[in-house]
């Protein structure tokens, strides 16, 4: 792979062509993930949901990957089209995904609550199942069945019960929306360049280098994580993520955005290596410790958002005291979370043996 | 003086005075120290609030020194006359230790909300200045100037002033509690037992051994860190101490429990190898490991106290809810806290090469 890799880009242009046969492959793959989703009546009353949730995944998939190799192999394409079709495939993709976001939030929510409240079940729906907006079981939450333990399990169900209604009417209000974005005009000119894409991809004439451009895409990603606070978060129980809990009304933190930058640039980089395989300067990269990097910090956005949304369900008017200590309860629970990813990525990063050019 | 100690306790019945030369010491000390509490005037007003506190202090460490001696050394000791006095000691330094306790609990607490509600400030009063109870800078807490982060920190600040309400009530009345105790006909006579020691300790004739009787206590102290969930405390970020943490409205936890005894038997330990200075099995025992063991579990027994002092707090009737909210962020912290001390003793416990013999 990596010979035939040497001989492609050894030619001036063949660069070009590596990059339009994984966009020609993308684009295919999004349109044929879009054909899914109509098949399967984009989850409208009689159709699967779980074959929609399927399609929509890979449609946001294909869609991501285009984008991220619109962006890191820029100087090798057509730069006004491709800047004209990468927020258009930012704002689809961020569309779809909104849905599917809201329910595993909830899932990882009611889990926490479970695991504080010391029951052992867990909900009956997965995000798998996410087409179709329901119940996602807060009835195996404890109620107040045993006196002795009254107040704080109140809370917990509680919390449950108010979690579940709003982050259920976000998640409707975001399966509708997706099904608008669908449907739009706009999404049918997203359409039309990607099918533009899967049959001939707009080249430009270059003497840019596919290894420099995804050797670039690997340097910005080294130099935000060298800007990372790794050596704090490699401290076990530093309790830097709560840090200011109690200050700002507004989620997440400013402290969370370089670790969210770096989730970004880290795709980015696995994307071009998805282009170039075995790339430069990634030799002997252990690709397990890359994936779980990128695990890793899937986790940070998925409990610093977690918290934000129990931190957010504590300022509903008129909630009952011990609602609102359960809520507090769990935000704290998904901060240390956050941590914990902090501290899970610094130790992957360490056997992680990528070297910047 | 290991070499010392081995000739000393090659005779019979001088394991006997072995101990009973510590005791006389402690008892000593235990009379020194009831003399200058007496002198600064019990914290009475007038008297030197700081020096009462620094006699008392003493009192208990001769107090818990004297019951931990008594308990190891027991065979070789009159048992009837140990074991009256034994209760009434444990009696004795627990009446004495709540003042400090809530001062530092509230202190501990107050210093978790500074840092959760991102001010940098710290409480003006420490621990040490424990015998008088008085404001602790509450003052300090943001309040709502900033409306952008209104909710969250006027919960922050209220939380503070109901804590620091409630806890400096506690005191108080500690406070009264122990000078009753130290005016009452009990601590006279436990007062007059101690005079006994001091003078002529009660031994009896045995061919018990020193070594033999501190090696138990060492031997009582490995067996419940072996029971203690070491292997799952060593792994970071286990969100074990926050599991059930919406359960039960009692606290500290059931979970709490072993980790306390360990704390008792290592004290135990400690306090034997003070009469027996390096006794048996201690050959190479690095001393400062075991300081940092004895250390992370007074820090476990402490933050399971604050934490148990928040959730108390929260289910003060008619609190607003962003009180509840901040009482509960303020709660798991310590919970976490909890996790963070048993991770920092499993460390200290590994560098420990104390064995059983």
């Amino acid at each position: 792979m990596a010979q035939q890799h040497l001989e492609t880009t050894g030619a001036e242009g063949c660069a070009g062509e590596v990059v339009a046969a994984y966009l020609r492959e993308q684009a295919t793959e999004f349109l044929r993930s879009l054909r899914q989703h109509r098949e399967s009546g984009g989850a409208a009353p009689g159709g699967t949901a779980e074959e929609a949730a399927d399609a929509a995944r890979a449609l946001r998939r294909s869609a991501r990957r285009i984008s991220g190799t619109l962006h890191t192999f820029r100087p090798l394409l057509d730069a006004e089209w491709s800047d004209a079709l990468r927020p258009e495939l930012a704002w689809l993709s961020g569309t779809l995904a909104q849905e599917h976001a809201y329910a595993s939030r909830l899932e990882r929510l009611l889990c926490a609550l479970h695991r504080l409240s010391g029951a052992h079940a867990v909900p009956a729906q997965t995000p798998a199942s996410a087409g179709v907006p329901g119940r996602v079981g807060t009835a195996q939450l404890p109620r107040n069945e045993n006196r002795a333990s009254g107040h704080l399990t109140v809370g917990a169900a509680k919390a449950g019960a108010l979690l579940e209604r709003q982050l259920t009417l976000a998640r409707t209000r975001a399966h509708s929306t997706a099904l608008q974005a669908l449907g739009s005009s706009r999404f049918h000119a997203v359409a039309d360049n990607v099918a533009v894409l899967a049959s001939e991809v707009p080249l430009r004439t270059t003497t840019a280098d596919l290894d420099a451009l995804a050797a670039t895409a690997q340097s910005r990603l080294a130099e935000a994580v060298a800007a990372l606070p790794l050596h704090r978060a490699g401290h076990p129980y530093n309790a830097e993520a709560l840090v200011q809990g109690l200050t700002a009304d507004t989620a997440p933190p400013s402290q969370d955005a370089p670790w969210h930058h770096v989730r970004l640039l880290l795709r980015l980089h696995r994307y071009a290596q998805e282009v170039v395989p075995g790339g430069p300067g990634t030799g002997a990269c252990p690709a397990d410790a890359e994936t779980e990097a990128a695990a890793a910090l899937d986790r940070h956005r998925d409990a610093a958002e977690a918290a934000a949304a129990a931190a957010h369900a504590a300022r509903t008017p008129r909630i009952a005291p011990a609602t609102a200590y359960a809520l507090g309860v769990l935000h704290a629970d998904q901060r240390h979370e956050v941590e914990a990813a902090r501290f899970a990525f610094q130790r992957a990063w360490l056997k992680e043996t990528v070297h910047t050019p």
